[in-house]
């Protein structure tokens, strides 16, 4: 069995202690927390709640750590200090600060003698697994990749600090002319608004103005100027109803000639009902990866790129050539 | 400069030779036939054509030898054979005899200190990476894969040999309500029949009995049978007009839960319009991989599910962190 530990009991560590049940050569050993342990309910009767400052105690107890905390400020200190105690996993996401996150992580888990997998999840994760390999067997085409229809947090919250909203939800959204243009092997060049649009449902206060919410949202920069974005007006409790869920997906697609001149396309895409719940199941399997890794005697910071595949599966080399191959 | 040697000269090994002029770490140092060689006229100037039986003087001037030989008689004798002399990677595809030659190939590689990659291509190879990532990810669910719309070399090879028939293409094509059920992550429980349909183009000699030979298509064991099959009568100019290319492609699709009852689809397709020169693109790429995983000591079979992604790709470590992850 591998013991588990999960850091962080937000959206993203309720789905690892979900997907741990999934996984039968796994067990949850303890849940850590920011937060007072004992107002903290988990769902696997059993588990205990320890403060995360008590972690190093147990130790010799956890043989990965899952790190469920968020990209802005909990995992570049988190990362590096828990490397130094666990085999650790984080879904690290902030695309330009990997190179500087991969430095002191692998600085940590090398000086420790652990295995740090860092940036799993589907984006980065599945998404850039499928970018390297697409680019690998077609070296000459172009890569695209497509977020949604989902549910962008950031967005949503840059929507709620706008003055008269009381609530939000913004959708990401594929243009479907730019996926087809891609998919049809046109490798079309295309600017960021011509990619996606954004949808905003938005809560206002009452008596709020509308048309100047409206005008904010539009022309927000970062997050809004450069998109076509819809922004509707709808009520607290049908944002309750139709827009209560975390759903997200999207597409890397790969358009690729071979030196005939005969084109291929590669697609890969996720339509995934819980965000959190699918990038959890990802850190799950990149636990065992990083038990395995660990086991044979590897150590330092590693990303999906340096995980050979059959590290991710609970099958034998044996059963895997057989059922899958 | 990786230096590969090409073992078969039909469409695979050609579609090898072009694959290498997109990678500026290879060079093509020579291909091996059982033909007499001066009857070979490569496309790339300069490189020589060699007797297969003399593979082993060039034993020190070539890091990888790519074998583009067929599974049926070919592979399970030549693989490892060259595997004692050469770093070697194949493309032997019989689902049913992998674990055979793994073995068999594993024992020779490993005698010599070298790497062997077996199975590279899409299927297996691609597909087989996808079903393992996929499962791995969302362990409770179902995994489907489907074929086509692509020109099957064997059931085109089965038409020519039914008496009256002058020459013939088959088309393996996917049922669309069979995808769509599995793309709404419905679980469906499929057969054969509703999995996949069969389309023959026919060219029959003069006077040949017409409704004879539908009917010995349409009722060949193993190959039509247990399908849905049209057979449409063409002429030759037509056949070697509208179906004179090698497509092919498919779909893997894995569909499943995560604990909470959250349903998600992950989907992965190739459209290609060259089906052997894919391949060959995935055995180049796979040939730097054999070439690394050696430099780094390794020895022995390795399949796809044993190469880190990160083998696969021209770019550093760094490059690829910054750049695809």
């Amino acid at each position: 069995m591998i013991r588990i530990g999960i850091a962080g009991y937000g959206n993203l560590g309720k789905g690892v202690e979900l997907a741990v049940r999934q996984n039968p050569d796994m067990e949850l050993v303890g849940v850590f927390t920011r937060r007072a342990p004992e107002s903290v309910a988990l769902m696997t009767p059993g588990v205990k709640v320890y403060s995360l400052s008590d972690a190093e105690k147990l130790k010799d107890q956890i043989d990965v750590m899952i790190l469920c905390g968020g990209s802005a400020t909990d995992l570049p200190k988190q990362t590096a200090e828990l490397a130094a105690m666990f085999n650790v996993v984080d879904s690290f996401d902030t695309h330009a600060k990997i190179p500087e996150h991969f430095a002191a992580v692998d600085a940590a888990a090398k000086a420790a003698g652990k295995i740090a997998i860092i940036s799993a999840g589907w984006d980065p994760g599945m998404f850039s697994l499928n970018r390297i390999y697409s680019e690998a067997i077609l070296p000459v085409g172009s890569t695209y990749t497509f977020w949604g229809r989902g549910v962008s947090q950031g967005h949503s919250d840059a929507i709620r600090r706008v003055e008269g909203v009381k609530d939000a939800r913004q959708y990401t959204v594929p243009v479907p002319e730019a996926l087809e243009s891609v998919r049809a092997g046109e490798n079309p060049v295309l600017t960021t608004r011509q990619k996606h649009t954004r949808e905003c449902y938005v809560v206002a206060e009452e008596g709020a103005d509308l048309e100047k919410i409206e005008k904010t949202i539009k022309e927000m920069p970062n997050y809004f100027a450069d998109y076509d974005t819809t922004v509707t007006f709808i009520s607290q409790e049908e944002l309750n109803e139709k827009h209560g869920g975390i759903p997200h997906g999207g597409f890397v697609i790969r358009s690729g000639e071979t030196a005939s001149g005969k084109k291929h396309v590669i697609e890969y895409s996720l339509k995934l009902n819980s965000n959190p719940e699918f990038t959890s199941s990802v850190l799950t399997a990149c636990a065992r990866a990083a038990y395995r890794m660990k086991a044979e005697g590897m150590k330092g910071c590693k990303t999906v790129f340096d995980i050979a595949p059959s590290y991710w599966s609970a099958k034998s080399p044996e059963e895997l050539r057989k059922e899958l191959l």
